[in-house]
């Protein structure tokens, strides 16, 4: 009989979100007259911008005409799209990134689960924690750890720790690490990164040969004008960082599909007998092998971001989301809880009142107000203690939601 | 410095197409008047289907509106699309699936490539030779192989030989292995399986425990009635296989992208202790954690494959290029030459004339009819002495072809 992956059975169950969706339908069932008003999931609720819809009636359409029909694109990604990337989202902000280091995919979870394939297991991998899950699972399954431990943490891993006390800003690893996994502005916490604070990792990166995986999914509601968008506005960055960027947050592609990731032709890995080797061209292996390109309809969608009405668009999105996360703020901090985030992200990251577990402030937030969040210890050990709320949701369900939080009894609210 | 996997560096370069672009455009340059025709790459050429275009259209524009605006969607597929592939490309060929053993993707050769996660490196692998190169090199870059030998061949894969002698259909392996890949109609020989061949293979995989990868991205262009479409129509391949299907070749999706494979509960594998795990569990968990879902665009128009327009208009889709197969065997026929496939599958499989080498032909055909094909050794050293052409082009390009063909030199005709 065929013999199966076993690191899989090394993985958590799915944990977080199944359980929170099992307590609110609990909830919902025992109290049906509850309007429940979710700010969990990170999933945008605004329809997509008007120059995006119509340029992908375009390409439809061409589709459907055999003078213009498109069959397989490349597997990178078309030109139209990689060169306006490059132009728009790097060259614009001074960083160094041309159309061919760009590869165009359907997702950035899919990117950051398949890069692992061009990586040895013998590297030592570094996660902040709390941390998207997906950056840890995936090397689970590659086969980098151990079976978790009672905190919930893989032996074999580094968690670099990103608390109030050290400003959700880890210090760097005090032990050897080859691959660095960062996430600016952070999901969860809602924290940025100045430019200082990249050139730090970037340096240390030269210093150690270590790669970055730079994840800026969420780099669209910086609002900060100092703060840099991309970790190769450090130059130096071009030589030990791989960046993945998505349409999810700014464009509204949660459910359209289309992302990227830059591997500048500069970074390079090494044999276990020394030889250097581009990781581009690994990576163009891996993508054209295991990846057929993304919907020429869907890349069509993409560019018309680039253009100055699907900006324009997008920026009034942005807008609109940052609004939410500033009434929300406002709201929590009026009842003087400990807000992080929000300011340049679209999530809110709390310090649980009254000492409340991540867990009991969930319930305690679903039975008084109806509101559903997401427990901050389902991000990781270092997660316990706070939690995740989402600014992604109309206009009306957040100033309810602000509302309710007000009316909560005084003595939870200290 | 990081690590590189260095199974990559086993990877013969990129050669076979390439190698084709080169030599043509190096013909192309010393013959500017000349008007090559393409019969190589496996890509469509005809619109897609107005059912399928309405559809789409139909997305884009709910993807416009706030209320019916989609973000992510489950990372298997909506239910309205795999229930009509349950119920159309399955049940209603006797076959059992259920709509939650369907996983939709964007393509086969991700899926293909993608389900090798979920195995041990342990497994003996066995692939056909001519093969769809995808089978091979992502088991190369997975670590189950040494590095080519001369002949293109990688230690620790069993090839089994498909070629006129055993009228492409190749005994059961004679020594043990794990994991099957097979693909009927076959890339690149056409060569089909009768429901007697595919009970062979399913009784093998029975008897010994292994797994068959059954690649049936082709199953639209059968035309004989008492030919499977599905693996499942052995009703006991629920134990032993996984299927994969496309909509690439039969809608015209290569531009679109999107794709599915079946793993039925009924499947097992077993971890080095002898545990059984169903793989369905396995490959649910690297879905969900490595894919985000297909576009909903992509996905409507999927789902209008299966409307009775879709499938009328599909079905003359089939037939056209079915068409072109017919006048092309006809022509290459009245040659005199030996030719295979093109009757249940878009390719036709030639026998080189004169004892040329498939990349002798290659050159023969483009200097004497500026036709291009695919070298048979490209896909295998069991292919060397073959030739495939496509039937995917248009009319006009196929009349044109044959014509030419027609008017070569009788002493290399015989």
């Amino acid at each position: 009989m065929v013999y199966i992956n076993e690191n899989y059975l090394k993985l958590k169950a799915g944990y977080l979100f199944p359980e929170i969706a099992r307590r609110v339908a609990a909830f919902a069932e025992a109290h049906p007259e509850a309007r429940i008003i979710r700010l969990g999931i990170g999933d945008v609720t605004e329809p997509l911008p008007s120059a995006i819809v119509e340029a992908m009636h375009q390409a439809v359409a061409e589709m459907g005409r055999r003078e213009t029909f498109r069959g397989y694109g490349p597997e990178q990604g078309y030109a139209f799209l990689r060169e306006a990337i490059a132009e728009h989202d790097f060259r614009a902000r001074g960083a160094d990134v041309a159309p061919d280091e760009i590869f165009v995919s359907d997702g950035s979870k899919c990117d950051v689960g398949n890069l692992l394939d061009i990586f040895d297991l013998a590297n030592r991998v570094a996660v902040l924690d709390p941390v998207y899950p997906v950056y840890v699972d995936t090397n689970v399954m590659a086969g980098r750890t151990g079976p978790a431990d009672n905190d919930g943490r893989y032996p074999g891993l580094v968690y670099l720790s990103a608390t109030a006390e050290n400003d959700f800003q880890p210090d760097l690893p005090s032990e050897p690490v080859d691959l660095i996994y960062l996430c600016y502005p952070n999901n969860p916490t809602g924290a940025v990164a100045s430019r200082e604070t990249l050139a730090r990792w970037v340096d240390f990166a030269l210093q150690t040969g270590a790669v970055i995986l730079f994840d800026a999914a969420y780099e669209a509601y910086i609002q900060e004008p100092h703060l840099p968008h991309s970790i190769y506005e450090i130059p130096q960055a071009r030589q030990v960082a791989i960046e993945l960027r998505s349409f999810s947050k700014n464009a509204g592609f949660t459910g359209v599909r289309c992302a990227y990731t830059v591997v500048p032709h500069s970074v390079f890995g090494r044999t276990r007998d020394g030889q250097r080797v581009p990781l581009h061209a690994l990576w163009t292996r891996r993508h054209t092998t295991k990846f057929n390109g993304v919907s020429y309809i869907v890349q069509r969608g993409a560019a018309a971001a680039y253009t100055p009405e699907g900006k324009q668009q997008i920026g009034a999105l942005i807008d609109f989301y940052m609004t939410n996360a500033r009434l929300l703020r406002e709201g929590l901090t009026r009842l003087g809880w400990q807000v992080y985030g929000g300011r340049n992200a679209p999530y809110l990251w709390l310090k649980t009142p009254g000492g409340m577990s991540s867990w009991q402030f969930f319930d305690y937030l679903l039975e008084r107000a109806h509101l559903v969040g997401t427990p901050g210890s389902g991000f990781g050990a270092a997660g316990e203690g706070y939690f995740r709320l989402s600014a992604f949701n109309s206009r009306e369900n957040i100033l309810e939601a602000v509302e309710r939080l007000a009316q909560l009894p005084a003595e939870t609210a200290r």
